[in-house]
């Protein structure tokens, strides 16, 4: 490619570094840099989108915060006219796993990948524009292909660059086995960019040689590159691993605003303005505007963590119902003040149940009557509200919290 | 599989025996012997004869002895009134090299490959008997295969598992590349035996592990292992490299009578034995017996090796040319007292060619006339033969000594 800054006017130069700004943000690696821009400005030149490439495995159709940081990224390249192309790797799904040790790669049916799509987009609705997303199966190209086309694809790689990949260079020195047919995974999705002619992919750093493939099976073919885009991994609410499902220290994009804001509130201090940077729709500006507030004293640390919880809630329930988070929360959790530690029990039983049954399966009373007359002695609050009636239903929710007495108190987990 | 050897009466375990004796004759390893036994034991107790198969690689026709160690192996199976299972893999054939480095492996035509097939048969047929062949082409199974089967293939098999075949090993070793499409040639070869539900699979030490393969795919699907059985690969006439077209140490089977004889008579001296043990039908006792002679030195080894020659000739040319061919052997080369160093004169001219004008070219005259005195002379011989007419047509081939004067000798060189 030529260099195409050359041919932009002084308005669009300015354009470039204006767009460029806004996608290198909170980017671990663009591979390579000067690509992304070279794109940029052609698209601006030709006025152009670019295509901007997300591909999902159709097995695990559960959105949480962690993925929104890809997906954050992606809407800012749609706010600024580019397209998105979601690729449901739908041919994968319907494999499964050939050799049958992995349960979570079982082998889906056409109506569960249809069914997991969906759900995917109804998440993806509250990031990204769904209604301008290309969308793309890549059963449509993959499914067709033969055994002289797969050889023909796996002539065009080596053995070596294969086993370059962290995970498969783990394993061989570990001595534990690769199965020959985990190879064609990032070949497809290299094979993917090249039918869709990608100009850039998408993914956190854990897809660092994935993407790759893209950019190796595109040149091979004579097509021009996709640029990779690296977004950093969000580490989950215990502050070490990377946030998942199956670890179970993620806020979903689909939890209730109580659930999303107490969640956020447990975000270990040091990981805060990467949250604010990776999840939220703050500007850079407005980031370094927290900083300096929080390094200077202006903003407690408690505060900004609020401003975060609120911030995540109005981003997937509107402003109203981060504002009931934020009183709920504090009514609760502050003004009531609750000890520092509260005993956890498990909850296994009706989500529905009447809250003299709960205190007694909770074993916090010995008999209904007592629990009963607890109840008219205004002696029982739930969540911080004071029950008011010994037929009351409660609605059971992780993290709900039941105060027995001034001293009494528990907190539910349910799974 | 239970020991079926238990089942026989003493003269089915006799002739089992015997079968194993024959199969056993200079091979270098079965894998496992035991199996084979089994094999051979349940193919007499239920009247069935086993399945032998034999994969050809399309692209080099030209068979030399090399391919009649295994050839004749077959022989012996074919014989014991078992089947064999040819299979011209012509799928890997028109496929050709994906990289487009090996030009060996360029991409054949349907025609080609049939073409070649049948210069394969009519070669094959002075060993084996032709008619009784079962004959396959493995793009049946393989072309019908699409990306979801192959796939499933490929999750039969490790990674590791493919690497310990030594040229991929060595390659990783020294850092040559390995295309990643070389690793499904042995997993074909594999599958061709779960299609064919071959009980043996025949081949050179050197296909040791892709004949392994075909052992552990019949396991994955479910079907009775076949038994490998490894030839030694049989040293060309230089004595130290596998015999082989490109290294040019080969003898051809379709060769003339009387090359093939010359040429047997340049096998080193130590390589005698093994000549006759892979590449003749002498039993093991003639063998014996041969050893036996060449020890107390009531066989020159010179003799020994002309008995070789007439032998190879004989098998592919009858007794009449083996005897011709000796008699022409020791009238040029031992009577005639050639000297011991013949200059080689290369001949790329027409194959059939007046002798005068055969004399000038080769420049051993400086005119037509000279050279028509000499033979007048009678003072040019050509092979040992006088020429007794000017107007004599001479049949060019490699290895043609052309005899002036008493001292003046050429040998011709042919491609």
């Amino acid at each position: 490619m030529s260099d195409v800054l050359q041919q932009l006017n002084e308005e669009q130069l300015k354009e470039v570094k204006r767009q460029m700004a806004i996608y290198s943000q909170g980017v671990q690696e663009i591979i390579p840099a000067d690509e992304l821009e070279q794109k940029v400005a052609k698209s601006i030149l030709e006025n152009k989108p670019l295509k901007i490439k997300l591909g999902l495995d159709p097995s695990a159709p559960d959105v949480h915060l962690g993925h929104t940081v890809v997906l954050n990224k992606m809407r800012q390249f749609q706010e600024n006219g580019h397209v998105i192309q979601l690729i449901i790797g739908d041919f994968t799904g319907k494999i499964g796993d050939p050799t049958g040790k992995s349960v979570a790669r079982k082998q889906l049916t056409d109506a569960e990948v249809k069914h997991n799509a969906k759900t995917y987009f109804e998440q993806f609705a509250k990031v990204i524009d769904m209604e301008k997303v290309e969308l793309h199966y890549n059963s449509k190209w993959l499914a067709t292909l033969n055994f002289e086309d797969v050889i023909q694809l796996a002539g065009k790689i080596t053995v070596a660059r294969m086993l370059e990949r962290d995970d498969f260079e783990d394993r061989i020195a570990t001595g534990k086995p690769i199965s020959l047919h985990e190879f064609f995974y990032p070949l497809m999705q290299g094979y993917d960019s090249v039918m869709l002619e990608c100009d850039i992919e998408l993914g956190g750093t854990d897809q660092h040689f994935n993407i790759l493939m893209g950019r190796h099976y595109q040149e091979k073919f004579g097509k021009e590159k996709q640029v990779a885009l690296l977004m950093p991994l969000l580490e989950g609410l215990d502050g070490v691993e990377k946030m998942s499902k199956s670890k179970k220290n993620y806020i979903g994009i689909d939890e209730s605003p109580q659930e999303m804001y107490g969640k956020s509130m447990s975000i270990p201090d040091e990981l805060m303005i990467k949250y604010f940077e990776l999840v939220t729709d703050f500007t850079p500006e407005d980031i370094q505007s927290l900083k300096g507030k929080l390094a200077t004293g202006e903003l407690h640390p408690r505060d900004a963590k609020m401003l975060l919880g609120k911030t995540i809630v109005r981003m997937y329930h509107g402003e109203e119902a981060a504002e009931k988070a934020e009183q709920h929360f504090v009514s609760v959790f502050q003004q009531g003040s609750l000890p520092d530690e509260i005993p956890v029990v498990e909850w296994n039983g009706e989500t529905e149940v009447s809250v003299i049954d709960l205190l007694v399966d909770l074993k916090l009373f010995s008999s209904k009557s007592e629990a009963r007359r607890m109840i008219d002695n205004r002696g029982v609050k739930i969540d911080g509200n004071k029950v008011e009636d010994t037929r009351q239903q409660v609605s059971v929710s992780d993290g709900l919290i039941i105060q027995v007495g001034k001293r009494k108190f528990v907190k539910l987990k349910c799974d």
